[in-house]
């Protein structure tokens, strides 16, 4: 089979016109290559027959260019939608194959369009803030331009040169400058969609040699703006002429020196593409630019801190508004992702990435990490603990990512992340090996799913997901971080307080203080190994200072099985939803328990495997299992667990252990270490400066954490009394095996 | 690796006796084989690569034998177990490679049990109708001898005459009598229980040539038994001299000839153990008995039944008491399977289970599969449409399982299958490419797993999963088939109308006429393929005679998210238990409609595709959205959804479509035909003697489905006026394409 690949290559080149295009993307210095090495790298030759076989079923197909009429998940949207991907393959078939049908496809498609196009005012749906010509938004019109783009670039010399001045008169120009120009609501923001925009104009600029459109999209369609703020309709904010915008301004704002972008992994994931695509293409046709090394090599930094925001299964934590699900096989990342291999120095631990995509894209690129993975330079990919700050500089809070064996633990305290935000300063996700241990929950919506309200945001997203008592962080008298309003949200960041990455020992400790009036929050969560465990155990101590009479509901999201409790519940015959707002709406309490004695033990099973959480309790403390479900209409929201720790008070900690212990074969049927190793955990000291814990093993042996809440000097000494004995130490925490007396 | 691996073994075995043993499992000729075939057949070098490394590692560790004191998932009951496992491996291990350390670890674990054993009475834990010595159950004891006998058999040989005899006569020869003249209530039933103890005697009779220890394993322990009938305190029946014992009399009396297990597959899994080992040591050892060949081979049949008794997972179907999860990779199938390919004539399709397996036994047959694969015999296995009858003739009911491209359809007609049946006549499952689609609840258990009342049934088993209401199947006057009584139920079983196997139409049909007074029930499922559609549909006949005013609510356990419906369903904002037996005291109703129309779709998403159901609905049927756990103290239940449909009337019809459709891809968000293709559906036709249904695509094509529910004579003529049409047909039903007019 690939013997008889490589004599049609061979035919189909000498069709080629050597000549100055396509240069946006390929380049006849990197299809040269590529023809070369066709045949001698198997995951390029697979990925290439795949695109072959998927572009011949199309092209077999009589040509849809509809008249537009659809919403998302409609039948003319998702036609326009395959149609660019469809053009965007077969341009680069026709590169590397050098056969005519293809070029000959993306011709009478785009004649098509050329035709519709005079035809068409803005979409008839009036749902955006900017509506577009075969979309109902200019989002996704710009897709279109830019993948469009790409295949134009891949015909344009090959075509004659009056059916090329025509689409560039009568269809191109003017749809370029219909989303920049005359949208300036859409191209002339700092937000992922206007990047899009300007991708798609530079791009088309580029491929039209129109250096007009170039500039506007580097710089922004400063001619269209206005003076002095405005505010669109979808809540952004229109820029002022005298303002920074366009393609670099977006680069300088959109990510954080770390390559974190604001609105978390599953925005970024889309965001990314025309950034990157972009890049490439400036980095073909303007090197003068210096685009990929522009902030320190900012967007292949980005491509690394989207890998480093992933689970063991490659899918990215769900913070913020984001589908689960989504994860490096999305098309983006096999894009991104052999584009930082190439560009960014041949990392070999990226080919472990991109043999798990099992596909590379059809380009320089993909053929440079295709080879790689067949020279055998694969190397494992690292995850490492990692904090990622965020805002443009850096400063404005981060997210805190700690690995050790199978556990990753992650803490956010970032920026609001916009409207895509939620509210849940210092909340927390965990993963074991085969995914979730404790969940965000994500966002309430099926992407493109029609009978979800369209695809688009349910509104239980709003009065569930968004809401603090939705995720796993500290909800103070029944109301959501910052009253549940967006824009005070995005006005303060959380604080960084440390974060050691490390081995035995790792800690990430974060402050929110904005979030309630007269609340200060502050939360610190160590990974500790200790010998006698086969996982790291999780210390989270949540310290809070508040006025006396503060009620504090701490929800955790466990998945799973609740196997067991130390506590006794008292489940409920009747259900009720357990509020009216803030998302207590949404819960049904199923049962609930007065906590008795010093520690509540609950031990559940997920999957493959046991966890037993330790909690602190004090007299008065309430335990409540929860369901979500309530008030839900439409049957939008999973029927998930959660546990709330209830406690009416003023100071106060809320210390617990999270202990991953055991597992369990549906063939064997044999469980191992189902029962936790730990037979107390207490707090030995409490107050505005420290926090002590110990946790002792059933074999006896004593563990003790302290940490220093107000000084975070790695130099200053530190002293408390517990229990009658004297606690030194130098530095931020001190964690140590006690003596056995 | 695989050379040093060989080296080891030529010298090893210059060390091995050449004599009349081992010869129960494994023997000088197989043995012979495998020697020769080491290091070129890959997946049995693997296997024993793997035993190898777990036994080396459990030699290293100390002895342990210790007083047994706990029920099952404790201490001591787990370190028995792990013992009989470990001794059977490192016999084999000893045979294999000729290594006497694995040799004196069998002996000297066996000597440690010699001074044991005589210092024990029964097991303390009293729950047990039979108690036993190393386990608190005697069936757990004869799973310690059926193991132990195949690790003795491998040193027999070896060891000195004196070890021998006083193994022989202070360990194993009193514990088989043991489990067989003194506990005759575990030895002489028909039981899977017996079966275990008829083997384990059987076996040890076998390595320590005690014939009359064979006779007993094969014929009962006569002289222990009682006259007349007695019961035990499990419900068994011990029986009388006069009646069939012992292990022939099991295999006569457990499979019926289709070799399908009244229990179901996942207890036929556990059941098949006993009766495969002790038939292969039997060929082995007593070839004139043709244990193989007895009852038309039906021990092999037997191991066929259970692999077409599994979905595309390789999991068996959770029917009666089941934990989902149990699949062809169990070690009783790993031995099984690979028996069957060896003894059953080399069939090459069971080579693909195997490989799925990824091991095989180390035996013959483990050899002879390993032998195949290499050898690049390995055929996928073809899941075909089967009848499999229940009952020793075989004229006792029983299930019908009908597959069609993705999709497995499951019917249940047979006996009640004793103490682990469920009360679900004529129930369905219903099964695509990823899994469950429509499911049934499974046992109420968490097998081992202490935390769960020990590991053994909770008490919802009973309340829930047992009764009909959990199962897809018509429940009448709120209350359980055989008003949930099990002598009743075992006593009838359902009644098989009519299977018809084959391509684009495939029926199920069967009636149950016992299991409510004055009300007949007759069920047909009908899997048809149209040439417009992407998947087979099901079409679901429920038919009934009974009283007017009668209350059918017939549950759908669908598995997934509730997308969208035609009927507008009002959500509770309160939850009550939906009644106080029966299994409704465990429902929550999440939702109600009162039904409009002529139908009633209901679209869901489960996995990666989407499903509706169409139902025929008629004024007054009520429509209940349920959620499974209330009532549920402690969170024993999973919360799944259900469906139930509810109708007061005399004789009628609840006509049914199910229609698997479209998918949807969370890396590309692109989903495809999420709507149903299905515009219509309708009952044609109902009577006592035929029923008759349309459906219309969105195409305007319309197919009719007809049926005989009272002639099932393949040649009978039948006329029916439909709309003012005549329609005739010959033979049992009748589906085609209507004429559009």
């Amino acid at each position: 089979m690939t013997l008889r690949f490589i004599v049609v290559f061979l035919c189909g080149i000498s069709a080629l016109l050597v000549s100055g295009q396509p240069s946006l993307i390929l380049t006849e210095k990197g299809l040269n290559e590529i023809r070369n090495q066709l045949g001698k790298a198997p995951l390029f030759d697979a990925s290439l027959e795949k695109v072959r076989a998927q572009i011949d079923a199309e092209i077999a197909r009589p040509i849809d260019v509809p008249v537009p009429v659809d919403l998302a998940g409609g039948y003319t949207h998702q036609q326009h939608k395959a149609n660019f991907f469809n053009l965007q393959k077969a341009g680069v078939l026709f590169q590397i194959t050098g056969e005519e049908k293809y070029a000959q496809y993306v011709r009478d498609v785009l004649m098509a369009y050329k035709e519709l196009y005079p035809q068409l005012d803005r979409h008839p749906a009036e749902r955006s803030y900017a509506r577009g010509k075969f979309f109902w938004q200019c989002l996704n019109d710009a897709n279109w331009l830019v993948y469009v783009s790409q295949a134009y670039d891949c015909i344009y010399d090959w075509l004659p040169a009056k059916e090329r001045k025509a689409l560039n008169k009568e269809l191109f120009r003017p749809y370029a400058d219909f989303l920049s120009v005359e949208t300036p609501q859409f191209f002339n923001r700092i937000h992922n969609h206007s990047t899009w925009g300007n991708a798609a104009v530079g791009m088309i600029g580029l491929v039209m040699d129109d250096e007009e459109l170039v500039q506007r999209a580097l710089y922004g369609a400063r001619e269209a703006s206005v003076t002095g703020p405005a505010q669109d309709n979808d809540g952004g904010q229109i820029l002022d002429k005298d303002q920074k915008m366009g393609f670099l301004a977006q680069v300088d704002e959109a990510f954080s020196p770390d390559g974190y972008y604001t609105e978390g992994p599953y925005y970024q994931r889309y965001a990314m593409y025309p950034f990157l695509i972009f890049a490439q293409a400036l980095a073909n046709n303007k090197p003068e630019l210096g685009i990929l090394n522009y902030r320190n090599g900012l967007l292949i930094k980005a491509v690394y801190a989207l890998v480093n925001q992933t689970n063991a299964q490659g899918e990215f934590f769900p913070i913020n508004d984001a589908q689960k699900g989504m994860s490096l096989l999305s098309r983006e990342l096999v894009f991104g992702v052999s584009m930082a291999y190439h560009y960014g120095g041949n990392d070999p631990e990226l080919l472990s990435i991109i043999e798990k995509q099992g596909r590379v894209p059809l380009n320089d690129a993909g053929m440079a990490a295709a080879k790689g993975i067949t020279e055998g330079k694969t190397q494992p990919y690292t995850f490492k603990s990692i904090e990622l700050t965020d805002g443009a500089a850096g400063d404005e809070g981060a997210i805190g990512i700690i690995r050790a064996d199978n556990l990753t633990l992650l803490m956010k305290y970032a920026k609001h992340g916009m409207g895509h935000g939620h509210f849940d300063r210092l909340g927390f996700l965990l993963y074991d090996a085969h995914g979730e241990v404790i969940q965000d929950y994500g966002a309430a919506r099926w992407v493109n799913i029609e009978h979800k309200d369209g695809g688009g945001y349910l509104k239980e997203n709003h009065s569930w997901a968004k809401q603090t008592l939705a995720h796993n962080t500290l909800v103070v008298d029944k109301d959501s971080h910052f009253d549940g309003k967006v824009k005070a949200a995005d006005q303060v960041a959380g604080t960084p307080y440390y974060f050691l990455p490390g081995d035995d020992v790792q800690i990430v400790s974060a402050k929110e203080t904005n979030a309630y009036k007269d609340v200060a929050m502050h939360r610190t969560m160590a990974v500790v190994r200790v010998p006698e465990l086969e996982n790291p155990l999780v210390i989270d101590l949540f310290a809070v200072q508040a006025p006396e009479g503060t009620r504090y509901d701490l929800p955790l999201y466990y998945l799973g099985e609740f196997m067991s409790s130390n506590q006794d519940f008292e489940t409920n015959d009747t259900l009720t939803p357990m509020g009216a707002h803030d998302g207590y709406q949404h819960l049904w309490q199923e049962a609930q328990a007065i906590a008795k004695g010093k520690v509540f033990r609950f031990t559940w099973f997920n999957k493959r495997n046991f966890f037993t959480m330790h909690s602190a309790v004090r007299e008065g403390d309430e335990l409540l299992l929860t369901r979500i479900g309530a008030y839900d209409p439409n049957f939008n929201l999973r029927r998930d667990p959660g546990l709330i720790h209830r406690r009416t008070s003023g100071n106060t900690l809320f210390a617990s252990l999270y202990e991953l212990h055991g597992s369990y074969d549906y063939t064997t049927e044999r469980p191992l270490n189902l029962f936790t190793a730990i037979a107390d955990f207490r707090v030995l000291h409490e107050s505005a400066d420290y926090v002590a814990v110990q946790f002792e093993l059933k074999n006896g042996n004593r563990y003790v954490f302290a940490f220093s809440l107000t000084d975070d000097d790695e130099s200053s000494r530190h002293q408390l009394q517990i229990e009658n004995k004297n606690l030194e130490w130098t530095g931020i925490y001190n964690f140590y095996k006690t003596d056995n007396e």
